[in-house]
């Protein structure tokens, strides 16, 4: 099997990449090929199969991202929410260009390969009261989200004429990212967890109250191997997939924080952020995700575990990145 | 007022360019200037202020067909539904690609314009059970309703940013429409009354159960001008609007086709076109148009007067057209 990652250098990217190399198989597939691309170079975990690394913009994307033979593509490349806000152009040139450029590789292949689209809870409204069924329509109140539902419905239109075999999974806000904040709205939501771990304050823009759809990296991970090797007949014209995230409070991820580490929530600051609140005030906070379940998308483990696999898989990187804990004043 | 009409060659657009020419007004606003413009130069009709006329292709739309100072966009183009689906790429170069450009036009004004752009009924499914409230979701199961789908996306999107200020109206299938039969698949809807009138057959491609979301080019064009005066706020972030059409079967149609030519129902042969099935069957028969209603976009007139105004408006000259009346054997 012969799968192309785009976009291969980001958080969950390279997750799904090391997990490909490590277990050498999608579903029941032994892997042959892995090309890899992103913006920069992504890096290639040791394997035993080869794996191509080539640096390029979606929005420009060569064929040879998207070789002859390939089965599976990971579609992840994106200009995150808060980015892809402050520049519109930018915004619809990679997220929604990107993908028009994912299809014209595809149709080229004598094989219509699966395509895995990350798409985003970002892509509906209906805000801190909203419980969404799979019937619910998306009407996105930011540029990221419109752009990821314009593009689940050229990729759709793409699957039903043969082009491609697309399932346009609509991702949760993924926590702990690593690293340091980005540019996505929903930064705060990792960084309220992450930031106090290494020791360093937090800004949060919402009250304690605020609800969001969450999903761990590692269940991400499984749903995108997992769409990957679904039967997508039973699927129809309908391609989009609402995956069973975790609705939670920034009370209770607070709480959270507070049995694994004592103190730590109190690193986190409440700090208006007119920009960021306008942004996710639309977002949902719940779904009710009977479709996904009924397609084998696994449910997501508890809110505890979820952080202990970050501190056990991601916090030693981050902390060695971001240099020694500072001493707090006692 | 300033007004662009992009498509202005069409039937839709010279029936809008017409009224506007007539009444000289829209709204309670006097219109002083109208810009037309379409892949071959569109006729002006006479009025009592300048109206330019040009050829250009929307998806490489010159800035010169919105000029600075447009208060109103009607965005008519389109690759109709048969011939999108017969051309992918041309679908999506003029149905989604000209959507973006309008955008780039509008974005250069220094007011943002209404734009009124015409959706479909194309851009759902559900098929003849389905009766669609205003928060069903767009399931299009053809291209160019998967393209119409994603420019409403882009046109809400670019509402919600101000660079315009749009109205998405989801047409239903127009009736009568004059002339020959077009690519549109719903191109038989119109024919098996239009081409009876005439003398002539028309192939039925359906049964006669098959019922269908209909609306007279007089209402579009009310709805139209509607669309271009109604206050948009009270919309907030969703720009879509299910106009209330009528639901009518083939044979309802037949029948009133009976009532005004009697024997010109015999004219219809049954003949299978599994292409036009293929694309109508999903489409939805009914509506419960709400929102519209709420917004002010006025009912549907009944069957019969929708016939007796194509008779009156648009039979002589598509009589003149076409030819004489065949002389038929007794």
């Amino acid at each position: 099997m012969q799968i192309a990652v785009i976009g291969a250098g980001g958080f969950l990217g390279r997750k799904l990449v090391g997990k490909l190399a490590r277990e050498g198989r999608l579903g029941t597939q032994p892997l042959a090929r892995l090309v890899l691309s992103d913006l920069s170079r992504p890096p290639a975990p040791p394997a035993r199969f080869p794996i191509e690394c080539r640096a390029c913009d979606v929005a420009a994307l060569p064929e040879e991202a998207i070789p002859q033979g390939t089965d599976v593509v990971f579609h992840l490349a994106a200009i995150v929410s808060a980015a892809a806000e402050a520049d519109f152009d930018l915004g619809m040139r990679v997220n929604l260009g990107g993908t028009e450029r994912v299809i014209a590789a595809c149709r080229r292949l004598s094989h219509p390969p699966r395509v895995v689209f990350t798409s985003s809870v970002a892509s509906f409204s209906g805000g801190q009261n909203a419980v969404l069924g799979d019937d619910a329509r998306q009407i996105p109140a930011n540029s990221y989200g419109a752009q990821k539902a314009a593009s689940e419905l050229i990729l759709q239109d793409a699957s039903r004429r043969g082009f491609l075999d697309a399932v346009n999974l609509r991702l949760p806000t993924v926590i702990v990212r690593p690293g340091r904040p980005n540019r996505a709205a929903s930064s705060f939501v990792s960084a309220i967890i992450r930031e106090p771990l290494l020791g360093l304050s937090a800004e949060l823009p919402v009250s304690e109250d605020f609800a969001v759809w969450v999903a761990s990296p590692r269940r991400v991970i499984d749903w995108l191997a997992h769409a990957a090797a679904l039967d997508s007949r039973p699927m129809g014209v309908d391609r989009g997939i609402n995956p069973p995230g975790l609705s939670v409070s920034v009370r209770e991820m607070l709480a959270a924080l507070e049995s694994v580490k004592p103190g730590a929530a109190s690193l986190v600051r409440r700090v208006e952020d007119p920009e960021v609140a306008g942004i996710i005030a639309s977002w949902p906070a719940a779904f009710v995700p009977e479709r996904a379940s009924r397609l084998g998308f696994a449910a997501h483990e508890p809110l505890g575990e979820l952080l202990r696999a970050f501190i056990e898989e991601d916090l030693p990187a981050t902390r060695a990145e971001r240099g020694p804990e500072p001493v707090r004043p006692s």
